[in-house]
């Protein structure tokens, strides 16, 4: 059982300190985080309302007030609007409430709260200063309980092991969406999901950190990427593997990945308690640069993991904040040749008391051929 | 080929008629229609910037920026930013270019902006009045072109004819997942998708319009509620059946579809050009209030629908805004008689130059037993 009433008073006591009146969750990782529950309403308004002290309230379209109702952290009030009122009603006055007397004073918003519900808000309430609440709310979420962290390692272990599984069925002229396919089954078999569609890349497909799993089909000698992951209890899994589906064809292809290895496993030796989100990116981006590959690591080294597939910590260059004990992310430096292959590994690694522990099983140091 | 420039355009037009200095588009379906491209970009941030006059801009994540370029509204001014530096300094100099020594004005924003985004303009640009664009957005996109129409059409056909084949599989015991799932893998084979989630309701759970399809197995004399659709080249459809598997247990059951039945073909002869919304909403619900279930009509008549699923117009109270020639929308009235059963009826309709037209098979005028 989580504690969601520990979260939302650890909240609301952010909240006082930094002279936030009241926050608004959207259908989003953190109206999960603080509420156990989530329903997504589209262009009508579902919302978490928290106040500074006092009780927080859901506002959510009438129809959706008895599934709300069943909320786990046990918020018991639940404010139904109606299509042809519109949520501004039913909403004035609890803000009114809680405003009080103030006319000034900050409103904390949900990263992911769709803008035509913040401009209502605004419209409401003008003399608020609004806020993003991605900060605060990273404070919170991105130090895991043991509870959090056991899941996180369930999912890791379920896609650790779709992914040798799946790893024999690569053969010859299989399409990209074809392999992809097979992992979504085995996850449905699984009684698991995808956090994220898989990104299958075959060959010169995988110089695009970002290309569309598509109709490419797998010839011998490809280089392989597979960056996989999948859900337990709402928590997420991430993992790249780079694998050669017979003799690589290109002759630089074990030697970078060698080199993208100990980027990786240089960013997770200087990954501690102390050391910031930015040092850990330098930590890996030094061994490619001196590798002479550093125009080609085009993107940050990591992002945390929870809820949210890409949460807080990020490991790139200007996080200067200091990683502590429970955060988790991901550590994923990569090595992107144009029109010839990519290469890329991705651990999720959790911080401990005096350095970072993998919560996947480890990628081979040299290419695996398969 | 979609007349994507004409898009812009008219937005153009319609900008500079109110004022707006420039407008935003987010990863959604506006972005789609004015640019014919979208790439989900989560926290970071993906946006087509539209000056009221000249040329719009993509800005996006520097990994993302290939894929912008090959944009079908050959839009060719792609910015990429990186993590390290973030979007702002990309953005600042392109909006302020924009406004000129103007420091007024408003700026349109995507009503599906992310809010942490929406904030970041804010700051960037504090004397801006900034306003939703769903207004101006909806008077563009609500009027179908024969193109888009047909592709309604096509999408309309596909999960007519999907219902009709699945329904010979309903079986004492399945369940509803069970059901959906079989739905899901014929639309795959079909090389189509859901336009939303296929909402199954056995039994009882008819009663509750936004039920979560899940293991309710369907038992002999079962009401039992199928909302589904799927997509064709980006334009989704949406139907509703009730039907009895066998003899209805409810003997209430063969009356209050009549009833429906009634409100739906109401609300469809209602529906003309300069017929507001609100009046074919009345229209559908005089029917069932007349006949004693107006407490039971818990719901709008029906919603818009294009790119997405739910998009003006909206077939409710309140909506004044008189029908024109080429709107297409759901016409779904609906009775739920809660722990008994409820009862649907959906086709979607667009309106003709004289009257409206259905774009789906018509459902039976009495409850069908299968």
């Amino acid at each position: 059982m989580s504690d969601y009433a520990g979260r939302i008073s650890r909240l609301q006591e952010a909240m006082r300190a930094q002279g936030a009146v009241w926050a608004v969750m959207a259908p989003s990782d953190s109206m999960r985080y603080l509420a156990g529950w989530v329903a997504g309403g589209h262009e009508r308004l579902i919302a978490l309302f928290v106040p500074a002290t006092g009780e927080p309230v859901f506002v959510v379209p009438a129809m959706n007030a008895q599934q709300a109702k069943t909320n786990p952290a046990g918020i018991a009030r639940v404010v139904g609007w109606n299509d042809d009122s519109g949520w501004q009603a039913s909403v004035q006055p609890i803000l009114q409430a809680w405003s009080g007397s103030r006319s000034g004073g900050e409103a904390l918003i949900d990263d992911e709260l769709m803008s035509v519900h913040l401009l209502g808000l605004q419209t409401l309430f003008p003399r608020l200063t609004y806020v993003p609440a991605g900060e605060t709310m990273a404070r919170l979420r991105e130090i895991k309980t043991p509870e959090e962290l056991a899941a996180l390692e369930r999912a890791a272990a379920m896609i650790d092991a779709l992914y040798e599984e799946a790893l024999g069925t690569l053969a010859e002229g299989m399409t990209e969406i074809e392999f992809a396919e097979i992992l979504l089954d085995r996850m449905k078999r699984e009684g698991t999901a995808p956090s994220f569609p898989p990104l299958i890349c075959f060959g010169a497909n995988g110089a695009m950190p970002h290309h569309h799993t598509g109709n490419t089909p797998l010839r011998r000698g490809d280089v392989v990427v597979i960056d996989i992951g999948c859900i337990s209890d709402h928590y997420a899994s991430d993992i790249t593997r780079t694998v050669a589906f017979g003799e690589p064809r290109d002759p630089e292809a074990a030697r970078v990945y060698e080199i993208v290895s100990q980027a990786h496993h240089a960013a997770r030796e200087a990954a501690r308690p102390g050391v910031s989100g930015e040092e850990v990116d330098a930590a890996a981006r030094r061994v490619i640069t001196e590798a002479g590959f550093g125009p080609q690591f085009i993107h940050r080294t990591g992002h945390g993991i929870g809820l949210s597939t890409h949460e807080p910590p990020y490991i790139v260059g200007g996080n200067k904040a200091p990683l502590q004990p429970g955060m988790c992310f991901s550590v994923e430096p990569g090595i992107y040749l144009p029109d010839r292959f990519g290469i890329r590994i991705e651990n999720i690694v959790t911080v401990t008391a005096d350095g970072s522990r993998s919560l996947n099983a480890e990628a081979p140091r040299q290419l695996r051929v398969v």
